[in-house]
């Protein structure tokens, strides 16, 4: 369905925008951000779908990364989506930070109780990339990219690994890697998923990759050593193989943070770039 | 007073500190933050003073306006106060947006009821500079600038135009430049200052700089021209003299918030470097 302009800012060589919209995907109002930058009428940019972390909104990401500055250089379109249904209250929802409510984890779940809502997989995947992103920006749909941060960057690894015909370029920054082997991962995966760990796999970056064999994917990785959740990141299972390249860049005395991002995003511009301008 | 550590980032070549203290200038708490760039043990280093906007803490301007790339490439310590005393509570002192908390105006009150506390003035100038930041970063006292953003632009006008000895280099943000004439403040200054408005001019940009006969400076200013404020602002007002040139951009579809600042951060950072490295 049509998106509402929430707002738009002058940024950069570009415009900052903010648009909602009623989803069919997660039954709800969504809320997503998308930069774009100056073109001509008919022209279509390369785009890069940006998945935030936990307890992020759409807003976290377009207030403290800077990413703009580097938008308007390369002249991607960069569309950064809320990170889980919003306006709906199901009974522990908001009884912890990492999940519920800012902690969608980028899955479609099938427990009953979070089916109905609880489909960020699906929402990023099809309703926003395809039908509600391509109203409000001039996409071109064969140089799309994705990325993200935290749980994002999880979402980011396995969105992009299981769907390359639609996603063509990846990086993370400190990304969630082996979500089945953690506490967050585990909480997350069991809630919407339920008891079936066989499941959980189709959501675990460093399985998916390991079972890749699409066309031949470079993926560039930042983390940060002074990370104080490193031991729920595990950037060393995500292993290279035939059909992925992996760069992990262990960037030092580097916490979690919008600092961390903001320092390396010229370089995950770059590399998107190289794939996809 | 000695400053207490409240958080430590790594950010691009450098850190982000912030730091709180006991002020005997505002007799109160008072917190600011610092990026201090990677640096040699007794080297000494070019320093930005950054005043913020109304509503302001220290922490918009961090979070937001993505300076530390631009510091850390100069290699400038950058130190961004907080914009009015906090945690004494004056009757009125929360009641409108643009007076009290977060809108000190960088004055030293004279009206009983503000002068024990909103002295933001000596606290930025003489407090902030002179005693507590050399503690913890290592200015070179002889290479410091001033910029800031709205109100902060006009405390940076202000301030750097009346202590040329202390600051050698001067930008700002979409500054309020003839306080005296326009409702902000009108409002700021009557209720810090009183009712005999010839004391208003000591903290009127335009005013100052007309009689301002120090050492050359060469003031950059960008104004977004779709700056809902503009009517508050008058760049107009700021005169070029024999004294002080004044570039004033008018950026075209901008508007008064950290996505302008932003868009403008490298060319400040510049300004400044000419100036001061």
């Amino acid at each position: 369905m049509a998106a509402t302009l929430v707002s738009k800012n002058r940024s950069f060589q570009g415009h900052q925008f903010v648009y909602k919209h009623p989803s069919s995907t997660t039954n709800c109002e969504m809320t997503f951000g998308v930069y774009i930058p100056d073109h001509q009428p008919e022209e279509k940019l390369p785009t890069l779908f940006y998945l935030s972390g936990l307890t992020c909104t759409h807003a976290n990401f377009m207030e403290k990364s800077g990413f703009q500055q580097f938008a308007s250089k390369h002249r991607f379109i960069v569309v950064h989506p809320d990170t889980s249904p919003r306006g709906v209250d199901i009974a522990g929802d908001s009884d912890s930070w990492d999940f519920g409510k800012g902690a969608g984890f980028y899955v479609n779940a099938t427990v009953e109780k979070w089916s109905k809502n609880y489909r960020m997989y699906d929402y990023i995947v099809k309703e926003l990339l395809e039908e509600v992103a391509p109203k409000v920006a001039p996409i071109d749909a064969g140089r799309v990219g994705i990325f993200g941060h935290s749980m994002g960057g999880h979402g980011a690894l396995t969105i992009g690994l299981r769907n390359p015909q639609k996603f063509k370029s990846i990086s993370a920054f400190a990304p969630i890697c082996n979500p089945i082997s953690v506490p967050w991962g585990q909480k997350a995966l069991g809630g919407y998923l339920g008891e079936d760990q066989a499941t959980w796999k189709e959501y675990d970056a460093s399985e998916v990759l390991k079972r890749y064999e699409g066309p031949k994917r470079e993926i560039l990785v930042d983390q940060g050593t002074a990370d104080n959740f490193l031991g729920q990141l595990k950037p060393e299972t995500l292993k290279e193989t035939d059909h992925v390249a992996v760069e992990v860049r262990m960037q030092k005395d580097f916490d979690h943070s919008y600092y961390f991002i903001a320092s390396f995003m010229a370089d995950h511009f770059a590399h998107h770039a190289k794939a996809l301008v």
